[in-house]
Formats: C-alpha cells, sequence, structure tokens
C-alpha cells in the first residue's frame, strides 16, 4: 500500500541524482502516459467519452479541478469540502496516525475520528501543497550556460542559477513556494508555484484492519480488500495565510472541492486520474537498465535484507520495540519488495534486451545519415562510459547513503556537521537541502525521530555498515575506515568494528534531542570543540561524501546534456509526441475500469467485495476482519452502496490509468469529473511500470468510492464527516 | 500429483479400519457420486448428450469399455492398444522409473522411452487387476450372523466369512483373485472377480520436468501445467495366463482398449470417468468430522512435520541420501499437505457445523414418529459413545502404526514377528494379512525395500517414536516402553530411548536382506533363538498392537451395525437415492467441461496452454521446463495439436467429475465415449471433497490426450508408441 506514496523515495533517496535525471526510449501505448496539465490529449479523450473542456482541468489562473489535487506529504489528496478537509489514502496518513497513538489510544488499531474540530489532532512533519500556475523557463534557466560546459560545471551552474529563481520568485510570508524541474530530461525547464499549507491535521481514519487490510501480504496484490483512505484538514492562520501549527489557526476555504459520487463504476468505463506521480525511467538506455538490473537492484535488495533481518532480531528480544521500528520496517519491506519485483520483472519482460535491440536500429538510422551521425552518433556510446565509471562508485556511495538512514544517530551527526559547515557560505552557494528555508524542516524531523529512537539497535545498524564498508575490495576502499580499523591492530575487521562503534555510542550525546537542536545552532568551531565522538566521525567521512557528491554531480551534469540528445535523436528517428517522465509535479492520466489476466488459465475482475474481505478474514493480523464490518455483510446492511451488478458493496477496483509513486491518494474521477474513487496502489505484475508501460498488465488500484462512504455511513457511523462532504 | 494415487493410503493406512467403515450425510448435488457401473443415473446422462447405452460402458460377461479400465498399483490406467499397453499417470508409474534409475540412466530426470519390446523395464512390484465381474452376495455374507452380535465378535465373523468366500472363489492358477468388499457402511456385500496381472513393464515416461512439472509447488493447485502421464505394459506367461516376471512372458491381449481422441475439449462438454477411487466419507456423522477435525488431523499433521524434518536433517548432512528419501519424503509431503488442507477446508466449510445441524433436524423428525424413534433414535449416541472411547485410544495408536512406516527395520520386525506367530494357525484363522497368498508379496516387498534402507536415519525415525511413546500421558503409556526406560536409571527419558536405540541398532542383522528373507521361513521358535534385539522389541510391542486391534474390531463391528442403520434413518427421512462410498472398486462418475472462480474476483479457466508452461519456467527445479519444449512453443511447431479455439497446444484442463485417491490415471472420456484426457489431481479447492462434494469448487484436473500426442511426437518423436495407439 506504500508503493504510491513517494516518502520512502524521498527519504531513502534523498541524495540520489538519479531523481533528476532521465532517459527515453520508444513504443507509446493507448492510454499511456503522465500528461503536463497544458498538453491534454483531448482528440482521444473525446473518443473515449470524456465529458470535460481543458479549462476545466487545469486554468492558469485557478478555477480548474486541479486547483482541489493537493500534495499531501508523500502523497496527493483531493479537497472534498470548501473547509480543507482532504480525502488521502490510510498510509499517507499513517505517520500521522502513528505519532498520534500511545498504548492507551491506538489509532493505527481502533481507527481514528474527531467528532468536532477541536477534536482533530496536529501532524506535524506534514505539509500540503496546492499547485498554483506552472510554465517554461527555459531560456531563463539555460541564459549564460556555455555549450562547452559539461560534467560538474554545467551541472553547479544549472543549479545556482535554479537556486537564484526559485529565491526570487518564492515569497515565504504569502506561504508562495516556487520549484523548478526539469522536463525531459533537461531538454526544458519548467517554473511551479505552490501554495504551501503547513498545518494539517488527521481527522478520520478507520482501523488498520479496514484501512490496511492484508497488510503487507496483499501489498501490490489483486485481488485487494483494503479501505485505504482517510481523512485530514488543512489549516491557515486567522488571516487566511499559511502557517505553522497554532491552535488559533482555522481551516483553509477550499473554494474548488470534489464531490463524491456513488455513481460507481463497472468494467469499460472511462476514468482519470490527477495527482502527483513522483518518478518514472521511461526514456532509459539499456546502459543505465543494465547498472540497475545488474548491479543496484541485487545490491540494495541484500542490503535491506539485512538490515530488516537485524531489526526483526533486536524486537524480538524485546517486543516493546516492534512499534519502534514499525515505521523503518515498513518504509524497508516496502522498498525491499518494490526492488524484488523490480529486478523480477525486468528480467522477465527482457527489457534490457529490447533496449538493446531498439538501440541498434536507431544507430543503424543515425549511421544511414551522416548528418544525423554526426550529431548524435557520440551520445550512447558516451553515455555507455558514464555508466561504466558509475558502476565503480557504486558500493560505497549507497552505503554512504543507507548508513544515514538505518543508523538515525549517524545521520543526525552527519546532518549537523554538515550544516555547521555550509552555515559559513551564502545562502544561494549552500548545498540545496542547507538553504535557510530548509532548516526549520530539519529541526522538526530530529524532533519527530526522536519518539522512535533506540540507540542500542542505532548503534547495531552503524556497525553493520561499518563493517561493510570495511569489508569493499581493495580499490573501493574508504580511508578513514582503513584508519579506524588500524587503532585495533590484532583485531578482525569484526572486532575492530565492534570495538569502536561501542565506544562512539558510549561517548556520544546524540541521543539527546536537546543537545541535538543546541548543536544545530552551533558555529562549526564550537561544534567541534564538543569533541562528540559520532560528530567526529562524521566530519571524517564528509570528505568521502563530498567525494561521492562531485562524481554524482559530474555524472548529472553529463548526463543532462546526452540524455535530451538521445530523445531528440528518437524524435527523428519516429514522429512521436512524448509526454515528459514524471517529476512529482501534478500530471493526467485517464483509461478505462478493467480487469486483467496474469498468467495462464488465470482471470482477474476489475472488482472486489464485501464477501472477499470476509472471504480472506482469519481473525489474525493482517486479515483480522472486524466483527462489525462482518455484522454488516451479514444482515446485507449495505445501504445505497450497493453495487446492483455485484449485490454487495464493492471494495476495491482496477483501472488502466498510468500512475506511479506519489500518486496515493489521487483523485480517481469519471467522465463526467465525479469523484467514483481513491488510488492507493499498482498490481505486482505492473511493478516495471516505472520503466515501461504495459497496456495488458500495468493496473491502478483504486477504493470505491461507494466503500468510503459505507464504511463512514455504516461501520463508524460519522455524521459529521458525511453532512461536511457532498454526496452525489 | 499424488493425491489420487491409493499407495500412500494403502501404506501409511494399512491397518486402518477406518477403511472399511463408513457412515451417511445427505445433499447430494447435480453431478455429484461415483456410481457402481450397474446404476447409472440414464435420465440425467442422456439429458446431458452421453450417446452410449449402460452396455457399451459394463457388461457383465464382458465387452463394455470397463473392461479396458485396470488398477495398476495404488492407481488406475487404461487399456490404450490390444497388446496390454496401458496409459497411466506418471506418478502411478513412477516407482517403477525411480527403481530403475541409477546415476547413470536417470530416468527420473531424463525420461524413458523403450523403443522395442526389448528394452521394456521390470517394474517389481506393480501389478495391474482387471474387473471380471462384480455381484451382490449379502445373504451369503451374512447368513447365520446373528442380529445380537456386535463389537469384536461381529467382526470377527464376518471377517471369517469373507475369507472363506475369497478363497473359495479365487484360483490362484488361473490368475483370477476374488474380493468381498462392503458397501454403504456395512450395508450389503458384493463379490468382485479380478484378473490379476504380475509382470507389468515400464514402456515410457517423459522426463520429470514434463510429467510433474510445478512439482510438490503445483500439486493440488490450477492452473497446473504438468504432463502427468506414462506408458506401461501388462505381460502373461506364455499360455496367456497371469503369471510372475519372465524374460519368456508376452504382452496380454487386451480385447477391449480405448482410442486416443484429438477431438479436445471445450467449455461445457460432457466428460465421464472411470476408474478406482479408494474411499470417501460422504455419510458420516458429525462425531466422525469433530474426531478427525479435532483430534486427528492436527496429531498426523505434527507428527509428519517432524518426520520430514529428520530426513532433511540426515540428508542435508549426506546430500547421496536424497535418492533414498525421495520416495519416502514424497509420501509424507503428500499426506501432510493433504491433512493440512483437509483441515483447513474441514474448518472453512463449517462442515462440523452443518453435520451437526443436519443431524438435529433427523433427530427431530424421528421423535415425531414414535417408531422410527425407536428404530433409529439411539443410533446417533451409540456412535458418539464410540468416537469418546477412540479418543484415548488414537495417539499409541497412530504412533505405533506409523512407527513400522517411518522405521522400515522395525517394520520388518513387526511383520516377520507376527508372521512367525500367525504361521502356526491355519490359513485361514490367521490375520488376513497373514493368508498364505499374500506372504511371497511381503518377502517382494521387503527386496524393494532394501535398496532405500540407511540403517542410521533407520535409527533416528525409532528413537523419535519411542520418545514420543514415552512421553504419552500417564493413563495412555504403553507398558513394553516403561519397561526399556527402567533399565536406565537416572537417565532422562530422551537420553535412554536414545541409548537403548544405539544398543539395537548395534546388535540387529535386519540391515541385512537375506537375514530377513531367511527370518521369514523360520519357525516361531527359531526366530526367537537368534536373540535379535529389534525382534525381542517387536514381540514384547506385539500384545500392544494386539490390544490396539481388538479395540479398533470392536469399534469397527460396533459401527458396521450402527452404521447402516444410520443411513436407513436418512433414507426414511429424505428419499434419496445415494451412491456407495468409494471402496476401491470399479466407478463411473460424470460431469461438465467447466473452470472455477476459487475467490472473490478471480476466475480459473477451465484450460492452460503450453505458452503457460513456458510462463512458469524459471530454469531450476519444479519449473524447469526442457529448452526442446520452449524451442517447440517459440517456434509454433503443434502439429495437429493445436486448440483452434486457444491457437496453442492444450495442456489440462478442469471437469466437474467426482473422483478421489485411486482415480490417478483414469481414462476420461467424451459423449461419445472416446479417450479425451487422463485425470491426475484434483483442485486444492476441494481437498475436503472426500467428506462433501461442493460442485462450486470441486474439479478433477486432467492432461489433455492432445498434450499427450504432443510430447509423444513432437518432443520425443516416439513413432512405435504412436503407431501402436489407435488415433482419431
Amino acid at each position: 500500500m506504500n508503493r504510491f506514496k513517494t516518502k520512502t523515495v524521498r527519504l531513502i533517496g534523498a541524495f540520489s541524482l538519479a531523481l533528476f535525471l532521465l532517459a527515453p526510449v520508444l513504443g507509446l501505448h493507448a492510454d499511456e502516459g503522465m500528461f503536463l496539465l497544458n498538453q491534454l490529449p483531448m482528440e482521444r479523450l473525446q473518443a473515449l467519452g470524456f465529458q470535460l473542456t481543458p479549462e476545466q482541468i487545469y486554468r492558469p489562473g485557478g478555477g480548474g479541478l486541479s486547483d482541489a489535487v493537493v500534495m499531501v506529504d508523500g502523497g496527493t489528496g483531493a479537497f472534498v469540502s470548501p473547509s480543507g478537509l482532504i480525502l488521502t489514502n490510510h498510509h499517507v496518513a499513517f505517520a500521522a496516525i502513528q505519532m498520534n497513538s500511545s498504548p492507551e489510544h491506538n489509532y493505527i488499531k481502533e481507527g481514528f475520528w474527531a467528532k468536532t474540530r477541536q477534536e482533530e489532532l496536529p501532524a506535524p512533519g506534514y505539509e500540503c501543497r496546492i499547485t498554483l500556475s506552472f510554465q517554461d523557463i527555459t531560456p531563463r534557466v539555460l541564459h549564460g550556460i556555455k555549450k562547452k560546459w559539461t560534467g560538474l560545471k554545467r551541472y553547479k551552474a544549472i543549479e545556482k542559477r535554479i537556486k537564484e529563481i526559485e529565491e526570487k520568485e518564492s515569497d515565504e510570508k504569502a506561504g508562495i513556494e516556487a520549484k523548478v524541474v526539469s522536463m525531459y530530461d533537461g531538454m526544458y525547464y519548467y517554473l511551479f508555484k505552490y501554495l504551501r499549507i503547513k498545518d494539517v491535521r488527521l481527522v478520520y481514519a478507520p482501523p488498520e484492519a479496514i484501512g490496511q487490510y492484508g497488510g503487507d501480504t496483499d501489498n501490490w496484490m489483486w485481488p485487494r480488500h483494503a479501505g485505504d483512505f482517510s481523512f485530514m484538514r488543512a489549516y491557515v492562520g486567522p488571516d487566511g495565510k499559511p502557517a505553522d501549527y497554532s491552535p488559533d489557526n482555522v481551516p483553509f476555504h477550499s473554494k474548488t472541492y470534489l464531490p463524491i459520487s456513488t455513481a460507481g463504476v463497472k468494467e469499460g468505463d472511462f476514468m482519470f486520474i490527477m495527482g502527483y506521480p513522483g518518478r518514472t525511467m521511461r526514456y532509459r538506455t539499456s546502459y543505465s537498465v543494465r547498472y540497475n538490473q545488474k548491479i543496484s537492484y541485487p545490491y540494495r535488495i541484500q542490503l535491506f535484507k539485512e538490515m530488516i533481518q537485524l531489526l526483526n532480531r533486536e524486537s524480538e528480544k524485546d517486543s516493546s520495540l516492534k512499534i519502534k521500528f514499525a515505521s523503518m520496517e515498513m518504509m524497508l519491506s516496502n522498498v525491499l519488495k518494490n526492488n524484488e519485483g523490480m529486478l523480477e520483472g525486468l528480467k522477465k519482460s527482457h527489457l534490457l534486451e529490447r533496449k538493446l535491440a531498439m538501440e541498434k536500429q536507431l544507430t543503424e538510422f543515425l549511421n544511414r545519415n551522416p548528418e544525423l551521425q554526426k550529431a548524435y552518433g557520440g551520445v550512447l556510446p558516451s553515455i555507455g562510459k558514464l555508466y561504466a565509471q558509475q558502476e565503480k562508485w557504486y558500493q560505497r556511495e549507497t552505503l554512504l547513503r543507507f548508513m544515514a538512514f538505518g543508523s538515525r544517530m549517524y545521520g543526525f551527526a552527519s546532518t549537523i556537521y554538515q550544516w555547521s559547515v555550509e552555515k559559513k557560505k551564502p545562502n544561494l552557494e549552500r548545498d540545496p537541502r542547507f538553504l535557510d528555508r530548509n532548516i526549520p524542516q530539519i529541526k522538526q524531523r530530529m524532533k519527530i525521530a526522536q519518539r522512535d529512537l533506540h540507540p542500542p539497535t542505532d548503534a547495531k545498524m552503524l556497525e553493520l555498515f561499518l563493517l561493510k564498508l570495511a569489508n569493499l575490495p581493495e580499490d573501493q576502499q574508504v580511508q578513514p575506515v582503513v584508519e579506524i580499523l588500524k587503532r585495533y591492530p590484532g583485531k578482525t575487521k569484526a572486532e575492530a568494528v565492534h570495538e569502536y562503534v561501542q565506544e562512539v555510542y558510549s561517548g556520544t550525546k546524540l541521543a539527546d534531542l536537546d543537545t541535538r537542536l543546541k548543536m544545530m545552532d552551533m558555529s562549526h568551531e564550537e561544534l567541534m570543540a564538543q569533541n562528540d565522538p559520532l560528530i567526529a566521525l562524521a566530519a571524517k567521512l564528509s570528505p568521502v561524501q563530498k567525494q561521492i557528491q562531485d562524481w554524482e554531480q559530474t555524472f548529472a551534469g553529463q548526463l543532462s546534456v546526452l540524455r535530451p540528445k538521445f530523445i531528440e535523436a528518437l524524435t527523428r528517428w519516429k514522429k512521436a509526441n512524448l509526454y515528459p517522465d514524471a517529476n512529482r509535479t501534478i500530471r493526467f492520466t485517464y483509461g478505462t475500469v478493467k480487469g486483467y489476466e496474469p498468467r495462464d488459465a488465470v482471470i482477474y475482475k476489475y472488482i472486489t467485495t464485501l464477501r472477499g474481505v470476509l472471504e480472506k478474514d482469519t481473525g489474525k493480523e493482517p486479515f483480522n476482519c472486524p466483527p462489525k464490518l462482518r455484522q454488516l455483510e451479514e444482515n446485507r446492511d449495505f445501504g445505497r452502496y450497493e453495487d446492483p451488478l455485484l449485490r454487495d458493496v464493492p471494495v476495491d477496483f482496477l483501472g488502466t490509468t498510468d500512475i506511479t509513486g506519489g500518486n496515493s491518494g489521487s483523485p480517481v474521477m469519471n467522465a463526467k469529473g465525479e469523484y467514483i474513487g481513491i488510488a492507493f496502489d499498482g498490481n505486482y505484475e505492473s511493478m516495471t511500470s516505472d520503466w515501461q508501460f504495459d497496456p495488458r498488465l500495468t493496473r491502478t488500484i483504486s477504493v470505491d468510492a461507494r466503500y468510503i462512504l459505507f464504511i463512514l455511513d455504516k461501520f463508524s457511523g460519522a455524521k459529521n464527516i458525511l453532512e461536511e462532504l457532498t454526496v452525489h
């Protein structure tokens, strides 16, 4: 249920330059595509029965349905009332539910329902962004960037230009945030403006046994029976402008909001989705596929398994740790399952072989025309060389990146140390993570992390990573780690690392939140005078981090020239109107309600039922159907939510829309633009859809709006929420 | 793939009196039923399109299609040429393939194909039985059995009468075997006469990667892609009469045989099956269901798991043992999966609750009529009391039964010892296992078992069981085991048992085949003079075995009066024409080719394809599709075996016919009586079909005849076999 929330990508892949880099393929399919809101394929849409105009979807000055579609945390949500009520996924709101839970009030287990505004719970760290406008500003970004600049120089220059524009176009007081993103792998640059709302609260969540029914077992699977939805609310200051949390804040007035429809779906119906997909790689070369398939995924899979094993070993000894580790373990399991499925899917679909064949044809095409050959002939070999170098950096880069995630205390130390260095520079010359505007959020995250911190386990995680670094091949050794080992002569590497980590954790004060926050405000010199051993480790590893980052930016800088050229070559070869890869900006995707055939002799229907929920019930997590839900089915107490064909309450349904991580919580609408469901996942068979869209197998899984209303009405009796909604 | 072969039942359940005992329920469904060949529901059959007359199926003097349908080992087969060629399942022929395999000629892996008669391989232990005739002989069996005799007395009297009749009606020289079996739980007794052919040879087997494609993973599963078929041949002496194996033997002349059809199947087609189903329990009471669900299945599941673990531990240490243990492990896994599925299925289908409700209604019906109340009112309470007693015997009985299976050497010792006692009695007064006619087979089995014997593991098995016996609750203790423990004062039970078993195995000579065979021929006194410690153990446990057997026969004897009364009561209540429970006699079942819906939103199609075989291919067992098969699919080299609708070669298909263990290898025929497939399994969802038939879920899985021909022709190029078959 988490695949379609980008949180994991954001946290774990925070340093991943791959976020900014893309690459092209061909072979577009009917219904494939995550379109920018100003490039809707209207002819095709109308042929399928779409009844709206482009302006009803998006109007630059405001007024389109898109005004109701917002970013929430790592996912998407939609305003469903004029008072800022947001309908999103249970798994998008999960951290908010978790942070408000305690053994006395276990909202994960029991669900949560605010009967009045006063009971709505703060969700620190949650933000909501509304897209105000977007425009192509490529000339402004590339002005003065010389063609001959490649690699690090080009990267740095563009990075600086983007920071300047973002700084200039933002208006923190008004809550306006400007973001510049590249489209088509660096071919174009767009400026997006957002209204950034910082006070978001939890309003309603069903019990986990509904919201995540089937848990990890059913994650990404069809047939699915999860009621993966929750309600939150956006709050602003009394002046109507975004403000930090305060009890005095008032609900945001959302002019545009979506009424909920009980019209329902049937196979073949047109549907469309708006949301914020995070990242796709539809235009990558064979080099990128090979690198991911042979190097990156296998290594990460192994690493995540070891991290999960470590957490399990510790929580087996002390079961009270299970709650502390829940969030990290969920993320790891999720990424692990994703990576495993991705690897299996890439192999099974023979994407590498197909890319190679396509590139061979492209090369032959270019060779037939000397002018084209001259312009584009060197692109693929150059990309190939870059990937060959990247392979050598891979293990170091991966270990250092995930070390800061696995050992949160090392992560704090690294952030504190880097900030102490960066803060000496003028704002715009800093690493973008340390722009002034980002510092409050860093502190906020440190506060939130405190709750789940468990230093002994944290130490074991650091040990795991340091030992892996120590065991790297000779030519990839990390010097500071080699030096640490030297301090323990006569010991094995494992013993040395163990002793070292013991010493570090008995000396560090970073487990204490106040200490960390104080350190964030210290000058570099004051910080170093603390002689904290974890800060010392971060300082030692800092040059290595820098070295890796330089390489990453060189890699990125060179690709930002090569990849657009590759796309150009493709468009010269085949005339296709390509949509840009997903990059967390608002997109439109359309398709039809439809089942699929996952394998020989098996047909999956397009929709599941409440009877199916009971069928899976074992009484034990994750299939512990609440008795009240069973009662409702057995009494056939379905109210107006029964589907006339199914003669039962519908639960989840499938469609051919094209979504990915970040789309979690996206509103699903019918041809008239009515809210008929909420997207929350993709199916296992389309695991590699970030790389390729397969119309036979790629499906979106959504909760049927009728199930949402049924749960609110018949299961919870949540009258106040039902009354706030507009239900047709 | 083994569920529908009764071998496991025969070996493991050899002592199980439950084989002779049955009981009734109600609620017959359309297409349910395993009919005796003289009770075909012709009206219903004709309505479904059946084009044959009852005489074309079965004619008492011979001449019906049933003449071609034979028992083979624990399964069924069909003559498919006039020269005794038998088409049966790969898993029915498996032991024959295994016993002929060696590291040089691994016929399991490579498959086997005799290009000439001379190359056909002997399969010692395999027999083939042709049903010659059957008739109701109830008066002859029950003549002189007094109504007041119940329990042990009644059991013994009937047993003796049956032995006398069987002895009288058999004609060993002519190869005629007579068998008396009860129908409707003791209501009627039938005499069956068989021609018993003792020389059966292996002719053709596909590689395991075709014959058991999917292995244990796919066992009982749909969609299925196994080509579970093999060819064997029946041989007789030069005089045409059954004879032991001899190189001079000649193929049996099978006057009736089945031509193979390429007509194929499509959804909704009529189909019927003839074969030898082993055992069903469709008429059991709630007491029997409760006993099995709460006591018997859970205990056996635990026991089999421990036995499998033991084998795995040993073969992990020494991988050469894997082949030795293969057969036992396959049986255990198979019974384990069956028992687990059965338990899950019983719970899920709430059979116990439904039986209780039905019995409550029956009781109310009886109470409304004083005459009926008097005749039948006491039946259910009496059955209840018997089961309450049986529960107390259960653990001892189970442990002693499976000890002789797990530790083959203990099994030999027990058989040798009992035979030394029984041989003193006149033939007809012996335990039926030790009738003169059965002794050669006992010796034969000892010879075959030699190959897989591994005394150190055998010792560990004995230790496992003795320790379990030692740990029984106080009131269920087995005296001889208590005495053994006393010999090791100061030791824990585990230590004592371990030491004892070590002593036994260092002293026994039973690992030696010649010794065992010699002991079989010794008098009781000579045997005891050998002072073999395993024989001594068998002697000590013998009185306990006797005690248990007496109880079993008392239980059986009482039920053989009560259960027919229960069926009578049911027929008085509801007027239904009941078919008798399966008892390994030849039966007819009909239905239609049909898929099913296993769970919410999932539809299973009625047929699988060769494309599906490739789809599952991982290159690793059990999904290691042979490259040549892949080639054939990729080249679409389908010959005349392509299905016009599927545009591919069909592999396996589903039907609603009612089969069970023993039906493995049964011919599947269409409305015209053409051979269109071979039955080899049931689906997981119908695991409890021995207890109840559910038309929504109960399905037979068969290999499509076109796949058999395709493999022979395109994969193997087995011209000689194709030419011997009659293909329409």
